[in-house]
């Protein structure tokens, strides 16, 4: 493959290392430009999401004291959206806002990014630290790169499908462990409105944690927790009921750093299933698939999701 | 109060402005002193941890999977001790891996330090990205100051009696939420050895999840919750079982920060009782105190800790 490094100025808040490495552009790539581009978009996101900390937020309530969505949120996926379809007019867009808004959450063959403005969005309400800007792109159905810009720490994790993971410019990959008994797991805590389902999700943090792991976190961002594990700071991730949004991303920056992505059954990935595991070793995701009792969170591309 | 501005040479990790504000030294205040000398040896100890944590662990096991014990936590906390004792030799100390060889942990009136080299082992071990040095100095019972430094994330919170709180230098405050419903919740999966515990722990988090607030997270260090709080990015922090070393430190920055402390029964905080309710409000301190079942865990300054 050839590659050549092209001598584009470098955006201010960016390293010149980080640039030389985030502006590679390789010839015979016809999705490196996107992703090029997306990089560009998501550090400006998440200057405007951080700018936006600074400020007090007038928060609105979407269908539980948990699923707040701000004004940032909204004007994060317009500033992505309206830029991308500027460059890229044939492409398609599924975003968190916009399916909240009725737009179809159906990924279909076309080039497609897949997006969350901001992942973690009680995290951003509360000012916790994980805060991330999430973009997945996927062609006749496959993942080619994943962006997640975990802009309060200023870490900014690049995937592209076979050329490995990278947390601004550096290559990570996931910690190698196999013993789960050795492993710190990730997972978060919801499904307040729905009764079985939270009972089932702490029966299942119940199990996790008399394995033994070393222990569970919550860190409150499906993305970022996936690049924890992407980068060693934790071995597993499991989590029912995220969106596509919330996968998309992630999913690049942890295959392409060797780990490991099934469903929630031990199953192949599916990104439109709302469930997933995510872990350093196979046989760290299949003890954990084995161990947690699954239930039924609907589907992105289905109705009454 | 009178007060002068030293000219001390910066340490290369520090930045101006920061000096700037941690060498003010106060003629009339004779644990200044001390606490500006805490700050130096605390970051010096959170550079040796960072450096630790480039390099492969040797990982020792203390009692179970859980409660890791490295070879650096016990260097650090050397460094640490040492340093102190050369400066002021008729100090007390209280620390975690001293008590861990058999020395007592019982609070006298004498001036004594008590630390915490790396609290948050287990994200230690994991490269998990909150690890910090958590140091408390008492005198007569009474915490006159306390030092929490958040290395990984290079975050250095302070806190001198009566002068308010610190991080890098900038003041911080809780975020004072009265509405529990709207609040964030720090708390940690422990007592996994004990089962009775470890039911009445799940149950808790089921009781809290349900009041319910905005969500519950898991950072992993006693220490940076406490600060969590303080900062206002989370509105409470929960904690059975945890020890005076875990908590001198932060009780410092988050009293200062204007939060509320106090024992998980709602009673006075009592540093030697292993438990405590960190809040932005005396309402949200006083509501999980309702409605967290407690438990015994013993105390620090008895038998059978």
């Amino acid at each position: 493959m050839s590659s050549v490094i092209l001598n584009i100025p470098a955006p201010s808040h960016c390293s010149s290392e980080t640039n030389r490495l985030l502006y590679r552009v390789n010839m015979s790539d016809p999705w490196q430009e996107c992703m090029d581009f997306c990089v560009e978009v998501t550090k400006r996101a998440g200057k405007m999401i951080c700018e936006a900390l600074q400020k007090d937020i007038t928060v609105m309530q979407k269908s539980s004291p948990v699923d707040l969505v701000t004004e940032t949120d909204q004007k994060v996926e317009r500033l992505i959206i309206s830029s991308i379809k500027e460059k890229y007019p044939t492409h398609s867009f599924i975003g968190e806002e916009s399916v909240a808004a009725g737009a179809p959450s159906v990924l279909t063959d076309n080039p497609t990014w897949i997006i969350d403005p901001i992942d973690g969005t009680t995290n951003f309400v509360h000012r916790f630290p994980f805060v991330s800007v999430s973009v997945g792109f996927a062609v006749k159905k496959e993942i080619e790169f994943g962006i997640v810009y975990s802009c309060v720490e200023d870490k900014m994790y690049t995937a592209r499908k076979g050329k490995g993971a990278f947390c601004n410019g550096e290559p990570i990959k996931v910690s190698g462990q196999e013993d789960i008994s050795k492993s710190l797991v990730l997972t978060e805590m919801g499904f307040k409105d729905n009764p079985e389902h939270f009972n089932q999700m702490l029966a299942n943090i119940r199990t996790i944690l008399t394995i033994p792991v070393h222990g569970i976190r919550s860190p409150g961002s499906a993305a970022v927790n996936m690049c924890l594990v992407a980068c060693g700071s934790a071995d597993a991730y499991y989590h029912m009921g995220i969106h596509c949004w919330d996968m998309a991303g992630g999913a690049a920056v942890v295959r392409e750093a060797g780990g490991v992505i099934v469903d929630i059954s031990g199953g192949a990935f599916d990104l439109m299933s709302r469930r997933l595991i995510v872990a350093s070793s196979r046989a760290i995701a299949e003890r954990i698939a084995k161990e947690v009792t699954q239930f039924d969170v609907g589907r992105d591309d289905e109705n009454g999701q």
